[in-house]
């Protein structure tokens, strides 16, 4: 992508102002609710909407044209339907408006009438030099600027997860389950049909973007495989990229052609070439918030070696189960390590003592179990450690003590909490800030450890 | 099992009086837990705490020995260490109790001696001819009577799906996830070691038990393979059985051996011989829930053609992606259903129309999401219905409209509301309770859909 394109990206996710077309007074309707998504969400730039009759909307002066606009306006959100879409396209290239965000669907994905106008609109986007989001799209959203032009207003953490998803839906999905699970996201692009801007555009943008520390990708599927692939094994080099990939079956890929307009190949090809370009692949929506979870939050581990304590074998169990389908290896601890864990169970312990480590009552309460989490963590052999306790009604969780082992060791840790009673979301929150990714499953903390343990053998092969 | 066997479970699980035995008043204390967990989930019975010095804890009358208990006592909580334990169950015995649950662990699982100790469990149980849940178990659960003999202190909603879980940690994981999604648990059994009571003499008093609707079971590994497929196809004639078994891996089973002493076989095989006798095998504790949930709440289709209404595709998509590798068909729609579509459009309406369909801003508000969904449930060709939604800040859920047409065709609904906003909980439980059950993603309403479709199918095989 040429660097003017890169530049009118950066604007278009940091505008200084924002018009809004097609507003009206009905909170039913979706013009209403895109104004309504900016105000919601404290948009710091200044924000104009456009109406012909309308005096005012939402507390904000509206404007009868954009003839009308006071201030500059990098990006426009285009509200109204597919016919009045491509001229307002050419009014805002008229204006010298950069980037425009075109919400309606109706074209390419509709068959050859819906072509013909889809045509029109890239045309008037082309005469014009100007970016344009979609259409058919939610658009756009960059917490730190509290930029949403979608119309589902919402406040969502901020944080160094950045997104791009090739439908609406699943991309909200995957904002619903960070959201859930106090997980920080930067940036956020529905690519729609990628009438201007392709999937690779905005995956080379945010490989750039200084505020994005990880990036996950929907993907439906792309006539323009080939360079998302080089795009994206790219951006890998910089910060982690996730993959989920839909349409894993021929009477998927149907229904994914009809959708936006694009060819889904094989999944396991897929599947193989991300792979072979050191990008991880996730299997369902949990997995790619579990994955960008950890790489958000966690530093990446020295080797692919993990260590488990725990008072509670089963989740252990499903842990590994999931582990060792992906890259990572369960070490057994170390003379050293077995002798520091004897001394910390004491007489009569009635624990195997093996790698993962279940120490059943002794790793009930919070101090012990910090101790051997402590020496877990310490053996040479452990790169990275998981930490399962089941939060209990009044005993104390040992988030305390696992910060310190993080702390003191410099080894990246998970925590496996089971249980959302009261309290967990403030220890979760306690926890994550302190650079200890929390799960509730134990699938979801496998996935974690897995992402760290692959983007860390990747990094390292690098150097 | 023997109808005394089955007689006795009863009774454990409804107990009119329940002895603590080890309780103390130190709340850090499994003993304390123990009865906190029967106070605080409202057991309906007597409650007898025994110590030999405490008068009094949580506001009961503290008993000096079983001598002393004033009323009868079906059930015995045992939370003494491994060797007071033996002795404990010799006492029960004595003082006629028919049953005991065993908390500590260190027999079987620790080698040689803890086997060794463990046989003087089994033949003070024997001798008595007393049921023993565990040892080294969390106990047993059945929230109609307030019970709950683990030391988890925990209230769960009420329901109809019980359940058998193989690891104390992964039931836990799964009431918690039950209980965030509002599914209703009715009893729960953690097996422990199973040193008496097998996992298929659970499986048997639940299968005959008139209030569990739905039968989910986390497995490891059994020694008795052959017995468990045996009772779980004769129990999948009366209700659901499902299924999730982890070991899928040699470095996993090696894990699962360690645990509970049992042996874990080729999870493939398993696999295989649950799908031959009509089980419904899950493959985490995702979709375990999400299985459970479906048949506990929704009725059985009567085949397994599933209509997807929506406003955005891309769930549509994911969801399709997982029914189709199970045994769900996507059928087409017939010419009346397209006719009845159209007109619910109206002019001009840039929507394809094909099953899945996605009404994209036809689909958004509630009276013409609840037309459209009322057009695809009544195809002669739709056995079940999937409706997907995005919640909005502030447009009303199509709930109202999704139990009307719920009651009007008769047929099983599923919703997938994407959001988890203020109102959700309450717009969840409103149309659970009206036998729609809600999930939040993709993946596990097309487990869901899946596990109607594959026991109605197996239903229908039978008549």
């Amino acid at each position: 992508m040429p660097n003017d394109k890169l530049a009118i990206l950066d604007r278009l996710f940091n505008p200084a102002g924002v018009a809004v077309i097609g507003v009206t007074g009905d909170p039913d309707r979706v013009g209403y609710c895109l104004l309504e998504s900016l105000v919601y969400a404290g948009f710091k730039g200044r924000i104009y909407p456009v109406h012909p009759r309308l005096d005012s909307l939402l507390g904000l002066p509206v404007y009868r044209s954009l003839d009308e606009l006071p201030g500059p306006v990098d990006l426009a959100v285009i509200g109204v339907n597919q016919y009045a879409t491509v001229d307002m396209v050419e009014q805002c290239g008229q204006k010298g408006i950069p980037g425009v965000v075109c919400i309606a669907g109706g074209y390419r994905e509709m068959g050859a009438a819906g072509e013909a106008l889809e045509e029109r609109l890239i045309a008037a986007a082309r005469r014009y030099n100007m970016a344009l989001v979609g259409p058919n799209t939610l658009g756009i959203i960059n917490t730190a600027a509290g930029l949403n032009t979608s119309f589902y207003p919402m406040r969502l953490p901020v944080g160094r997860v950045s997104l791009i998803s090739q439908s609406g839906g699943v991309g909200l999905t995957i904002l619903q389950k960070a959201s859930d699970e106090g997980l920080g996201i930067n940036k956020w692009v529905g690519v729609g049909n990628r009438s201007t801007l392709e999937l690779s555009d905005y995956l080379e943008y945010l490989a750039r973007d200084r505020e994005t520390g990880v990036i996950g990708i929907f993907l439906e599927g792309t006539d323009d495989a080939r360079r998302l692939v080089k795009t994206a094994a790219a951006a890998a080099r910089q910060k982690p990229v996730v993959i989920y990939k839909a349409g894993r079956s021929e009477a998927v890929n149907f229904a994914a052609v009809s959708h936006t307009g694009s060819m889904a190949g094989s999944y396991r090809i897929y599947r193989q070439i991300f792979a072979q370009h050191g990008l991880l692949v996730a299997e369902s929506v949990a997995e790619l918030v579990a994955a960008c979870k950890a790489l958000a939050i966690a530093p990446l581990p020295a080797g692919n070696r993990l260590g488990v304590i725990t008072h509670t074998a089963g989740p252990s169990i499903v842990m590994l189960d999931e582990v060792v389908r992906r890259e990572v290896e369960i070490s057994s601890f170390q003379p050293a390590t077995i002798e520091t864990i004897k001394a910390a169970l004491g007489e009569n312990p009635a624990v195997v003592i093996k790698n993962p480590l279940d120490a059943a009552g002794h790793g009930m309460l919070a101090a012990s179990f910090g101790r051997l989490a402590d020496a877990v963590a310490g053996d040479p052999g452990v790169d990275l450690v998981a930490a399962v306790y089941c939060l209990h009604l009044h005993w104390r969780f040992p988030s305390r003590e696992l910060l310190a082992v993080r702390r003191r060791t410099g080894k990246p840790l998970l925590a496996l909490y089971v249980g959302t009673q009261a309290g967990v979301r403030e220890e979760r929150d306690y926890l994550q800030a302190g650079g200890i990714p929390v799960y509730l499953t134990a699938e979801e903390a496998a996935w974690g450890a897995a992402a760290l343990a692959h983007y860390g053998i990747r990094r390292r092969g690098e150097n």
